[in-house]
């Protein structure tokens, strides 16, 4: 692992690094900021998870994580969207490829040897983070923003061991049902309709996978919302799984980092005091 | 004026917009952050003025503002820092030219009839800002960053009556005794060095301006701390003229704005509590 900067900030340190993936077959930047907290113990880990087009470094500058993680106590680490490179396959499209890895681990051509975002999110970096960082691996949450907020619900809903808690901001709750889903899943995964139920938080819970409760966040005036966005179904399911859901209709508040920034508080400080000892 | 951008943030607004300048005699965007409590009253003006190449967006996206100017009901102006255009006057340097504007007034070719920065936001923006947001013009203060930190300052210093209260990260202090300022002042005003400390805090409170308080942040890892930021001689000033300086040295931090945004709360609650009526 590669330091490529590391920069003070409320009295911590927000850290980017870059490793050679063994999932993704690239080489994988990602953000850590390391809260005061962890010079005397352990800080447990928040994954926060971007949405279409980012790079860790989006919710890094504009996230406003800092503060919130430095009062808590919290390592907060920032992965990329997507294996990254000139040899990388990518669409012309900002919603498939670079930059769009769904967060699943791609089956079909050309996509398959690189594009394995839920086996590096979930399995190939926890490990690094555990031996290069003071974190406290028995501790982990995960969040995330609109295709990162599907990403969040679905690894934590396949995985209740491991992550305490699941929030999000504007998540894509059913990609099966929504046209980013219906032009990522089957270039992924291809036709079997199957397949991609293990990819779709509405669909996961409907088969029987469960998390006690979920946090999101939606703002109202988002124009993602009632084409890619809707999220009845995902409310439906909650509801008849007996998931405790909280669902904040913010009006006013559009997809961007403006939204995120202004709740990014309220989730730190929610996942905080379910990572409590 | 024409509104470049509005996205709802901590129950405000932030806002782009961009005018037609007289003193720049160019197109000039700047960012508005309009706090919720202007919904139902004016609220004062907290100036911020940015460092070298930094344009209005920089703080808006990086600098965590709004959390604290919503709590405080402080509107937020983020001018440029300088005239842009193809058709606008520049140089090779960072430092010089567009993104380098040094609040100043320029009085030598080829900078003279578009780099008037100190007009641009000590007399055009103001009125600009009166007509159009919910402002209350008797309560305004100014801070900035680095050059933006050296035009609060010396924007305070030469009018004590307008502006309540002036801080600053990391700011130029001296420029006439530093290297960014000994390449900008000549160029912008010419050899006769009576003209620069006219735009030389330091030389300014040497000269007789006053202000009753200062407050100063100052990364203590700040790579351009030794050579462009030594405040020794406006420490100096301050103490014998009686300016009650506060001069948070900040060990480990930088000039980036993880440095900015991590104080930035402080440096508003601050000027919020001289701006109450």
């Amino acid at each position: 692992m590669e330091t490529i900067s590391t920069n003070r900030a409320f009295e911590g340190i927000q850290g980017v690094y870059r490793h050679q993936s063994e999932s993704c077959r690239c080489p994988m930047t990602f953000a850590v900021y390391v809260p005061p907290q962890a010079q005397n113990r352990p800080c447990p880990v928040l994954w926060y998870l971007s949405g279409l087009t980012c790079t860790h470094a989006n919710v890094m500058e504009k996230g406003e994580y800092r503060r919130a993680a430095a009062e808590a106590g919290i390592i907060i680490v920032c992965p990329d969207t997507s294996p990254r490179g000139d040899d990388i396959a990518d669409d012309d499209g900002y919603d498939l490829g670079q930059g769009a890895g769904f967060y699943l681990d791609a089956t079909q051509a050309p996509w398959a040897p690189n594009f394995n975002m839920y086996s590096y999110v979930n399995e190939e970096l926890p490990p690094l983070i555990a031996r290069k960082f003071p974190a406290d691996m028995s501790r982990q949450a995960i969040f995330g923003h609109s295709m990162g907020g599907h990403g969040a619900l679905t690894i934590a809903l396949k995985n209740p061991d491991t992550y305490r808690s699941v929030s999000a901001f504007a998540p894509i709750t059913n990609p099966i049902a929504v046209p980013w889903g219906q032009k990522a899943l089957p270039a992924y995964l291809g036709d079997d309709r199957s397949a991609w139920r293990g990819y779709d938080a509405t669909a996961l819970i409907e088969d029987g996978r469960k998390v006690p409760e979920i946090l999101i966040d939606q703002g109202g005036a988002d124009n993602f919302l009632p084409e890619q966005l809707d999220a009845k179904a995902f409310v439906a399911a909650c509801e008849r799984a007996g998931i405790d859901l909280t669902f904040n209709l913010r009006p006013g508040y559009d997809h961007s980092y403006y939204f995120i920034s202004t709740f990014m508080a309220d989730h730190v400080a929610w996942h905080a005091a379910r990572l409590a000892d």
